[in-house]
């Protein structure tokens, strides 16, 4: 398994590396599947400059980046010898360096408190961060694998196995290890559960073709790369069993923001009568959001529409519409699935449905 | 505006063309916008791979292809000293190049009595054909602009503007001049009747940001391009009044095979309430086809999903899924548009809706 990110102390650090000294290493994933290159972040900078650019994206693999981004921050810090003041800015920049996915600001905030503490007890923080969600992951794969069996078997004929529709990448490149949406796919594949993924290729970037199809491959689970267009289709057809996605911020009442293209599966599953999965771990909620209405959807540069595999499309002058993310309203949501437990936002419409999951109620 | 099928006599031949003699003279659509490149048709060979390869499509443009194609082959055969038999057995392989679309088969049906009484008869009742879609475009266009601006008057404030999605490519290049849905949008247009129109790309084959784009940009309509995953979002977030699309084959109850991503915009639709308008030639309906569920839907090539702008973007050993078309349901349409008239599948359901225009009855 490829890990999107991971910490590297001077000693650890192996001839992949460009410089010396300790240093946050991604996975650039704006460089997969062609090929396999590695950064090595030093500075608050590069780190920005990476998450704006997705070399490192998915929630949860951007809650480990902030969480880590702080020491870096720090180590910087030391070399240049920045004072608080300065250094808060510098945090405050990887914190704010993505609006939608609130993972982010959430790792960065985790280990702030033990900054007075000193960068050992940060790494320690950020360390044990990257731990608890790579278990969550676990946690939630098995408990979402549990349910989806359950909730399709009316429609299965017997063991006849499961066919799932997907968006975007989900697996240990958007996450510490393991995967949510694709944990669960994961975790049925290794049960013989899986008859055959549907992968939406993901306009823009194409993190379904590039990255799902290749962890999937890896992975030896079949699966198909179809275009964003398709899905619906493929889930009115009677192809697929059910729909899972991931999640970049849950509202308190279940409408979920991820990556855009996710509500067309959800107004098809609903319509097909099959299920509509979130999984996210519960890092991923927002009992401070309301609802959808209260998430700020990131719009990125039009070149990510007009400019296809390097070649311009659009003729000159044509301008573009990027929204990276949309909402899924909650009565879409069959069930968000979480390590804390699942609630089934579409059957138990609640305006705190979510704050179940934080203690524990659901379980 | 470029006539994406035309027919060319020996003496109005231009430099343009490869080769004398008249010809069936397409423009390549492949290779839009970045190059306007013609195709000189002299041959059932190479309007077949024309036609498989998109050089022309469009329901409309196929229909007028394939009477044009009837006088291609009778030139050949000429040439070439086809008997009969041979000759019907060409004229069928134009006949059948791609299954979805009526259009192809209704224009070669429409011009082949005529074979018996010698090839001006054919080309006259082929030209004739053309003529009349080009008519036809403009009365639905007048059609569905008056019936949109009616349907949408209670969501807007007194004169604002119409935002519309649309989906493809259904103007001039789709057509034999003027266009579909794109021609209610011209029309909406001379009105000065429209805000924005959301194109979306069209994946895979990028229709809406190569062609849709480039027709628009040309008739100095505002648009914006999208991914096709931000189409529902777009919708949801109330950012449009209306989607509009083409068809490829319309069942007699309203079924409507089109471009795949259309069904995705109707489910949109149908939950924001705003209209979801089908546009086309009465010629693309298909009284015979009883509903979506008879509808062969071509699969095409996988590689037209791997492999995006010339760069095979999933990795080695993945498999595509590349549907051409999906059908959507007669429910989730608000209006169908013909030169015929308008009927209203959603709000009327009936399984011979459609054959009330062929009798005008809904006028």
């Amino acid at each position: 398994m490829v890990l999107a990110v991971q910490w590297r102390d001077a000693e650890s650090s192996e001839p992949t590396g460009t410089a010396s000294g300790p240093c946050l290493r991604l996975i650039d994933q704006t460089a997969l599947p062609q090929e396999e290159r590695y950064l090595d972040i030093r500075s608050v900078d590069a780190l920005v400059e990476a998450i704006q650019r997705l070399a490192v994206r998915g929630a949860p693999a951007l809650g480990a980046a902030g969480a880590l981004g702080v020491v870096v921050a720090m180590d910087q810090g030391a070399r240049e010898g920045w004072g608080d003041v300065r250094l808060a800015a510098q945090v405050e920049r990887i914190r704010d360096a993505r609006p939608t996915a609130v993972n982010l600001a959430w790792g960065v905030q985790r280990v702030l408190p033990l900054v007075s503490r000193g960068r050992e007890a940060v790494l320690a923080e950020a360390r044990a961060l990257v731990q608890e969600d790579g278990a969550a992951n676990r946690e939630l794969s098995r408990l979402g694998a549990d349910w989806l069996v359950e909730h399709t078997k009316s429609r299965r004929a017997g063991a006849q196995k499961l066919r799932i529709v997907t968006h975007c990448n989900t697996g240990a490149l958007a996450t510490t290890a393991w995967g949510t949406a694709y944990g669960i796919i994961h975790e049925l594949h290794d049960r013989c559960a899986v008859g055959l993924v549907y992968v939406d290729e993901t306009r823009p970037l194409l993190q379904g073709a590039r990255l799902t199809s290749w962890e999937l491959t890896q992975d030896g689970i079949p699966h198909v790369v179809q275009a964003d267009g398709a899905a619906a289709s493929t889930i009115l057809r009677g192809l697929a069993d059910a729909a899972i996605i991931g999640a970049d911020r849950i509202a308190a009442n279940g409408d979920t923001a991820n990556k855009v293209g996710s509500v067309g599966l959800a107004l098809a599953c609903a319509r097909a009568g099959i299920p509509f999965v979130v999984a996210a771990p519960f890092s991923t909620v927002d009992l401070a959001t309301a609802s959808g209405d209260d998430i700020v959807i990131e719009e990125r540069s039009e070149e990510e529409v007009l400019v296809v595999g390097g070649v311009r499309m659009a003729p000159p002058g044509a301008r573009g519409f990027n929204p990276a993310f949309d909402v899924t309203p909650h009565d879409l949501i069959s069930a968000v699935v979480t390590e804390h437990g699942i609630v089934e936002p579409a059957r138990d419409p609640n305006p705190g449905l979510l704050g179940r999951l934080s203690r524990g109620q659901s379980r």
